[in-house]
């Protein structure tokens, strides 16, 4: 078991953490928010006051941050990790940021001697605490097999995707399709409704022939074609509109960054954005289905 | 085993036609291509020289037509088929037209108490000849039914999408969805190609999580992926640019007459189209892939 | 002064078959509704009870119809126009349809000896009370010269743009490219909004750069730049969401049968009709800057 | 005359610089190009050796410069101009920068007492050697009517767009209408050509119609059309491909950070990397007229 030092217990930090308690991993804790700080004490791990703290002395680092300001921050300030990490420190970096920036800090700990892998995660909330997260990651091989089996302890799905960085890019490359997936899915199973089909009936002939998609078998966007998907429970989320407005904005920020052509993520993206200005930036993403829907 | 009228063989309508000699119907077949009718001659079935003359006491009617106007003019001209079947004949219409086009043949036909079906297929000239079409099939459930059996010596999914017209509906919701997944899988990959990703490694991953789609898993459009794939094969067809700008011009045509709002179908048709236009029409629909590549 | 037969008295042929009344034409009017024909017989007109009566010894027929269909029903039907015309006539369909609709029946004139010239006009109903219609005349250039005394009795602006069916085109081309203008303005205007900017300013900066366009000079999309706009009298057309949308069909029908890629066009189209699809069909076709609105 | 300190001598620098001091400003210039600041120093200037040093006792403090990060760090850094500024100074950033970058260097300046402006320019090399670039200003009205008779010695058009940061927004709003001007205008075009219409006809007709806009009028993108358009001469440049690619990535990072919808401008963008990866990026911007011809 691995002494580890873990920082940023949001919605999705906090059950990532306990997952890793639960397997039985030493973990210290930190985040300015000090009552879920008490609470995983409360469930067996070390609370720490600062991330200098929570890191002294860890195998592991694990950050899961909202953004790639605070990844910076907590790495590579003029206080940051970088100036205190010793150098057999392995960094496990799983908030969704940039890849760029991703790049920025790990290339930083690398040029200090200190491990450093990107591994963000999709799963949600809900994979988080089921510990069925997927994990993509970026770095070094070595690296990817040293954090392999503490990832295991909170996902199921653990890829590598390449070097530094490489997780970050993946990822987004993924949600960048997913997000066309759910669109395109969309607007052909609405042209099919217009034309009188019955949704279940196009749904079932699409998903067994060429059409079939991820979406499309497992979280139709349409309400009462899958009993269990977000669209047929008011489009609870899930994973927000808001969320992906936000991957998007990542995944075109990476194609202007690499001079990607990405005509139909932009395309997509922008109709995310249509759907938040009309209020729906709370809802699952699979709300999209309306916005294609003649009122 | 029935008493089969075949008009139309092309590339497509031939192997049909021979399946069902094969299966032991009773075919008579007519085209106006006299070789292929002899051929077929050859093989089992029974030379007409006209529509009518084929279509004579047949229980059903399949024709495979290039375009709308061949299918209006066989069945509605002054002299077509609804002048002539008998009003047990049951019409399976197999080419790839406009919804609208396919209800009103359809809706003429049920008028004089004939029944019909569209039944398009996809699967190719390889499909066809396999025996291994998919059939998705507009009309009443009995007629449906009654064409089930027929339909399954030719090929191995046959849907019911709903009444007269709804066969070639869900097909072009299907096909156009389509173009979405491989143009859509193509932008994906091609940025990641140029962060530095190894489009297997990115493709695995995105196999595995909720980028999946047919064209990823089946059909990859990146050369090495998938080692039987048209794209490792310099893009040799498989179903064609041009074809595929078909469907989509089908797509668009339906999404106007349906006030449908289509805005990744019509995107990815003015894709295919730009494809076309740098003389790719003749390639596999995959190589929308190169699209996107940096020269 | 000329003897002319004029078919079609809807809201804008109406207005133009009394504009050539009161510029002293014998002008024989037709249309389907009587009451309308009467109302023109008091102001001057003959009236008649059939198209082919009001053409009879015509130098020139006027037609203008809502859609192809009744173009080609007028004109080729059996008992259509085709067959009683004097080979001396000049036939001036006005009506907006497809090219391809165009220059078949003008063709077919054409092959009987008939002058035939496309000549679809805007403006809209402001325009033809007015006498400040655009006509733009596809046809032989001496056709053009006849009938270009006519036309400026209706309208202002008289452009011949090529051979039969060049007027639909370059119509098209135009009503395509300004709804580009008006949607590309409406998301410009938003994005500098949404930053703060006084959208009078940003408008007047603009207008004076390389932004400018004709929707941006004389048809503000935004509420209060422009007195005198639509926009600034709670989007009352003008020019219809519904009519910017027919004719954006006819335009991606043009681009389809010419294999030109138009993804701009398309996209506009989509955008128009997911405004449709919102109810607003009946505003003015700039309201356009609401879809770009946070709610 | 004022006493100004110019920093940034690159190909619109230096003869905006030249320009001042044939207005008869006493102008201070510093660039890390030595020969280009000897060059000046021998049409007037003084030659400085730091930024400091030709800051020093300026009125007016004059930077154009590549890209954020050398503005950022010529003001901010921890040796920046920030730290040495006498209070009364005016700064006036003419780089095109993105519109945060610009807000966060003007607020930290303003709040240190000291006035910025930022204003970027458009009418390209040429415009900045006849002294009639266009400005964009943003900034405070009292520093705007500071700056204007300086702006007016290197340029024509002095636009106030708004308070700190509003210039940039105003330049890239307008930059990216100006992108769907010219895509826009493009394929109107080729689609008029491919149905046989000459492009003048077509031209003329539609800068005299509702599809009027500054492309058709001024900068034709159809080679032949107007004769000194950089059409005609090959799209020797003019606004080269690369630079419009520039400014539309500042501009989908503005609708980004604002929330706002531009899905016109964002496929705008795409098309213009597409014709990047094509190899076309020295272009002149109006080259996107040869995405759509048919090779």
């Amino acid at each position: 078991m691995a002494k580890i030092g873990f920082i940023g217990l949001g919605n999705m930090g906090a059950p990532m953490a306990r997952n890793l308690i639960k397997a039985g991993h030493s973990v210290s804790v930190f985040d300015l928010n000090k009552q879920v700080v008490n609470e995983l004490a409360d469930e067996g791990a070390h609370a720490g006051t600062t991330a200098d703290e929570v890191t002294h002395g860890a195998q592991f680092v694990i950050s899961m941050l909202p953004a790639a300001k605070h990844v910076k921050s907590l790495y590579l300030a003029d206080d940051g990790l970088i100036h205190h990490l010793a150098s057999d420190t392995v960094v496990i970096d799983c908030s969704t940021i940039d890849a760029a920036s991703a790049t920025e800090v790990g290339q930083a700990l690398a040029d200090k001697g200190i491990a450093f892998v990107d591994a963000p995660v999709s799963g949600g909330v809900a994979g988080a605490s089921a510990g069925t997260l997927t994990f993509i990651v970026g770095g070094a091989k070595t690296h990817f097999n040293a954090v392999q089996p503490v990832l295991e302890d909170m996902g199921k799905n653990i890829f590598h995707a390449g070097d530094i960085g490489a997780g970050q890019v993946a990822k987004i490359c993924n949600n960048m399709l997913l997000s066309i997936l759910m669109a395109g899915t969309s607007e052909a199973l609405q042209m099919g409704i217009n034309h009188g089909l019955d949704p279940k009936v196009l749904s079932d002939i699409m998903v067994n022939s060429s059409g079939r998609n991820w979406t499309l078998e497992l979280y139709n966007p349409c309400p009462g074609v899958l009993e269990n998907a977000p669209s047929s429970n008011n489009y609870q989320p899930g994973f927000m509109v808001d969320l992906m407005a936000k991957d998007l904005g990542l995944a075109l920020e990476a194609a202007q960054n690499s001079g990607s052509a990405t005509p139909l993520g932009a395309l997509s993206k922008n109709l995310y954005t249509l759907l938040q200005n009309q209020g729906a930036g709370a809802q699952d993403f699979s709300a999209i289905f309306n916005l294609f829907e003649k009122k």
